[in-house]
C-alpha cells in the first residue's frame, strides 16, 4: 500500500529498499486504520515506534560520542535530549516524504491527525525502527546521515547558546532598541525558514534554518557576529 | 590498572577480551580518581556512561521486541523502564566483579562510593558503552545474555501483577491473617536471596531471586498457585 512514488524517492534519495516491505507498512500504519481494517492483518506502528525511539537514542548517542569529543558528559546528554525529544521528528517525518503515507482511520483522517506533529514523530521513530530491524544499526546511521546528522552539525539543536537573548542584553544595554524578526520566506517540503532581523527598523541580517525558532537563532548570530 | 584475576574472570565466565584495554579502565574510573591523577591520562567514566545508557536501552529494547511478541508497546514500554531505570544495575556490577575494579579518589574511597549503588549502576552502563565501542553490539547482546537476560524471562523485572498483595487480599478475606516473610538466606557474590513465608507462623513456601523484594514475590506467587 505504500506508494511507487514513495519507495522511488526512498530509493533514490536515501538508497533505501526494504527486504521486508511489511515493516516499512507497519511503520506507517495508525492504530485507527488497523482497528478499521482487522483483516488486513497489518499491525499499528506502536511496537516498532517503542524499538526506534530507542534505535534513535543509540544512534545519535554514537555520532555525538564520535563527532563531538570535546564535549564533556553533561554537554552531550543536553544536546542528545534537545534532539531526541522528539519535536524536530515531526520535521523530518515531513522532508522524508512520510505524511502522505501514513494509513489512518476515516474519523481520524477527519480530525486532521495526519498533520498532528506527534503522529509524524512516532511515524519517523516507527520507520527507524522498521529499518533497524530490516537492515540493523548501518543502515539507520546512513539514513541519518543524509537526514538529522546535518542539522546537529549546524549547531541547530544546540542551545548552550541563546544568540537571541544575548543580541537583546548587547544592545539594550543603554536604553530600548526595537529588535524585530519577521519570516521572509517558508518552505515545507524540506522544511526551511529565512527570517529577516530588523533593528530599529533598519534591515541587519538573516538567518536560515529548519524552523522559524532556528532561523532566528541564525539571523542573531550573524547580528552578533557584525557588533562584536 | 584493572587486576589479572578480574581479566580471567572476563575472559572465563563472559568470553570477553578487550582489545583496547584503555576503554575498560576509562569504564571503572571515577571522577575523584581522575582528578587526583590528572598525569595518568585516563579519563573518567562519565562519557561511557553517556553512551552505555543508549547501548542498554536498545539493546533491552530488542530484546524485549523479539523475545515477547504478545506483549503490546504499553506492556514492553513499562518492563522496559523496570530493566532500565538503572536501580537493579548495581547487582550486577557486584555480580560481575566490577565492585573492586573501580578507581575511586581517596576522599570518596573513605566516604565508601565503592558500596554506593548510584557509582555501581553508573559504571555498569560505562562498562556496557567500553564494550559497544570495542566490540560493537553483539558483544554487549552476548554479555547481556549471561547477566541481565536471564532475570527478564525469570520475570524478576515484572510488576505487572503484585504477588504479595494478591496473596494478602486473597488470605484476609475472612479476618485478619499473619503473613510474614523473613530472609533466611542472603549471599552477595552473586546476588542471592531466599525469603521464606509464614502464613499464622507456619511455614508455606520459599522464593528465590535476586534481591529481597524478588524472592518475596516469587513466595508469594508459589503460596498463591498453592491456594489457587
Amino acid at each position: 500500500m505504500v506508494s511507487t512514488k514513495f519507495l522511488k524517492k526512498l530509493k533514490d534519495e536515501y538508497s533505501i529498499e526494504f527486504n521486508n516491505e511489511k515493516l516499512l507498512e507497519e511503520a506507517f500504519t495508525h492504530s485507527s486504520y488497523s482497528n478499521e481494517h482487522p483483516n488486513d492483518g497489518i499491525r499499528d506502528y506502536e511496537k516498532l515506534e517503542f524499538l526506534g525511539d530507542a534505535v534513535l537514542e543509540l544512534a545519535v548517542s554514537d555520532y555525538l560520542y564520535r563527532h563531538y569529543p570535546k564535549l564533556n558528559e553533561g554537554e552531550l546528554t543536553r544536546l542528545r535530549s534537545n534532539i531526541v525529544r522528539t519535536e524536530g521528528f515531526s520535521e523530518f517525518a515531513i522532508e522524508c516524504g512520510f505524511q502522505n503515507e501514513i494509513h489512518l482511520g476515516n474519523g481520524e483522517e477527519k480530525a486532521g491527525a495526519r498533520k498532528r506533529k506527534t503522529l509524524l514523530e512516532d511515524v519517523f521513530e516507527a520507520f527507524n525502527g522498521a529499518l533497524f530491524l530490516d537492515q540493523g544499526m548501518p543502515a539507520v546511521q546512513h539514513f541519518l546521515h543524509l537526514t538529522v546528522y546535518p542539522l546537529i552539525d549546524k549547531g541547530e539543536f544546540d542551545d548552550s547558546r541563546d544568540y537571541k537573548t544575548d543580541l537583546q542584553e548587547l544592545l539594550q544595554q543603554n536604553g530600548p532598541v526595537n529588535i524585530e524578526y519577521s519570516v521572509i520566506s517558508e518552505s515545507q517540503l524540506p522544511p526551511h525558514f529565512v527570517v529577516e532581523l530588523k533593528i530599529n527598523d533598519q534591515v541587519q541580517t538573516q538567518g536560515e534554518g529548519h524552523n522559524k525558532k532556528a532561523a532566528e537563532q541564525q539571523a542573531a548570530k550573524a547580528a552578533l557576529q557584525k557588533l562584536e
